[in-house]
């Protein structure tokens, strides 16, 4: 086995991998935090329970690893899954609807995953003007031109179910690209724009579920 | 086809189906509103944008269509489901953690599920006795005692991942037997308590994969 092998370009990579690789680079992270250099994947698969075979087929899609025995370089690895995801660049994005949900993601440490929020925007004259976590609040009426001033392509929609289809649809027509949607409703925007659905809802639901059902 | 069919043992239902019933259930919640009595499986699946076929093989797991040419029984279908999903009964529940994001899940509209927020728990003496939505927010001091007076099955855990997990622990020895998780970090207890993890970073970092790959 060669003592590097090149990064295989992030197409070839699979959905399913794509899908696991932020768990890993939470734990790589915490491993780094923690001044680990170098784990096994026998190691790695303990701590993340999944099969150390997995991780090593996972894994090999980035290539990064030592001569065999001598395990994972952490730093490496965490690099390079970072890169895969995009988290090596700054995204700007705005959180549209400043009420707790919007405060509370405002105040969420984004930056080590490459995000930077630079604006909130709400109706509520009484939130206009609030700074959350250095963050200003500003009112939706300036929603157009903060987009165009600062080339904003990502908003966080934590709207009422009965508002943000149609804010999204506004904010697609201003340039925005990508939502990543807490409202509890399917977005019904073009082909090419992006949606990260969080439905807590359905979350909670499937909670209830397998509680219900294990007291059967 | 008969007019009216047995709903089957929810313990006959595949993973696959139970993890979209919440979507059903949204949907259909949101044809009552709007006062559909009746909705045929082609109608749903164009709002639903899923195929027809899915959705008829979906439902037929709950009965309770008519005869064919007829469509669903809204109302029938949404409280189906709503009873395998255990929405028919309350869950009362705590959240501990009473920063922003315990907050806004204290103003969530848990009601309509079946969920009862109980209280808010904390180790900030400034957020201890402020109520949220009704809610009051507790010393952290008292948890035990309010888990065991109040027979306390589930809790959401808004704490930050250094303290979650050994909180986490502790309430389980209290009797906690459900957890809505939003900390950053998979909780290592026991088998037969059920976790429910809301990662709002991977939720994120997904996104972040979806756009700088859309841009190569």
């Amino acid at each position: 086995m060669a003592a590097t092998t090149k990064v295989t370009s992030s197409k070839e990579i699979s959905p399913a991998v794509i899908k696991r690789l932020p768990r890993y680079y939470r734990y790589l992270g915490e491993l780094k935090e923690s001044e680990v250099s170098r784990i096994s994947s026998k190691e790695l698969s303990q701590r993340m329970q999944v099969t150390a075979s997995q991780i090593r087929q996972d894994l090999n899609n980035f290539g990064g690893f030592g001569q065999q025995g001598y395990g994972y370089n952490v730093e490496y690895l965490y690099e390079e899954i970072g890169k895969i995801l995009g988290l090596d660049k700054t995204n700007n994005l705005i959180i549209v609807g400043a009420g707790n949900l919007g405060q509370a993601l405002a105040n969420y440490h984004f930056e080590p995953n490459g995000f930077r929020v630079l604006g909130l925007f709400d109706v509520n004259p009484r939130l206009v003007g609030l700074t959350i976590r250095g963050v200003e609040i500003y009112d939706i009426d300036t929603l157009a031109d903060f987009i165009k001033s600062h080339d904003i392509k990502i908003a966080a929609l934590t709207l009422p179910k009965q508002t943000a289809p149609e804010m999204a649809k506004e904010m697609v027509g201003l340039g925005i690209k990508a939502f990543w949607n807490f409202a509890p409703v399917d977005l019904d925007l073009p082909e090419n724009i992006m949606v990260e659905n969080v439905h807590l809802a359905e979350s909670l639901m499937t909670l209830s579920y397998r509680i219900h059902s294990s007291l059967k």
